[in-house]
């Protein structure tokens, strides 16, 4: 297999997003670049690279863990709508962008466009965020 | 509720995509613009706005049907990467752009553009690849 930062979980992995919780089929991280407020990453746990490879049993419980990460997301910030988009052609591991967009905020009404200057935070602000969507997440899984 | 042109079903639908079939959770479109060989648009039946508004049945069915879609787009087409993305911030009735990547081709390794040039097909080309698509979904959902 070519080399996947995922799956080696390396510096290049962390100095995109910081990990929140792993669950049974996901691992779910925060993106450091918080342009569009609560954005996350859900990543699947094996290295798979397509939908259709994964067995009904993976694939419903991916899907159950995208749609709990995107109502604890909807729930904590309010967007007034969720992008979703699996990409990958040069990081293939099935990963899904989960972007929340705000009415007249940036990118509403078009794609999220990863090429604007980035939004970072500061450690304890990352901190905050990821304790309160790991909190929201792990009451939506009880 | 707002006007949804997925639920109209009326002519700015049918100028964008052609109905290829209907499947028990989602509805097949072939995209008029082709630019990305194989390009579909998989629209969950009903009005819904985020995946976690689906029941488990719901969520379940429809990407089981996303992957059928996606599995049958690979076989005909030969895709690199398979990019799925459901935005929606102005037609929020839950979609998801299913769009073949080719490796070195138009947008490989950043996100699909919808603002460049769309290249359209004549109607004998269009009626083949809905053909096509139509016969190999129904062999993968036997």
């Amino acid at each position: 297999m070519d080399y996947c930062f995922y799956c080696a979980d390396d510096e290049k992995r962390k100095s995109l997003m910081i990990e929140i919780i792993k669950l049974d089929f996901s691992t779910i991280y925060l993106n450091k670049d918080q342009s569009h407020l609560g954005r996350v990453v859900v990543k699947y746990n094996d290295h798979k690279t397509e939908y259709f490879q994964l067995t009904e049993e993976e694939r419903n419980g991916f899907f159950k863990e995208l749609a709990i990460a995107s109502q604890a997301i909807y729930n904590l910030y309010k967007p007034n709508k969720l992008n979703y988009a699996t990409f990958g052609d040069l990081v293939p591991h099935i990963h899904v962008h989960l972007v929340p967009k705000y009415k007249d905020k940036l990118n509403w009404g078009s794609a999220f466009d990863d090429s604007l200057e980035k939004q970072f935070l500061l450690e304890a602000d990352y901190n905050k965020m990821i304790a309160e969507i790991k909190d929201e997440i792990e009451k939506l899984t009880k």
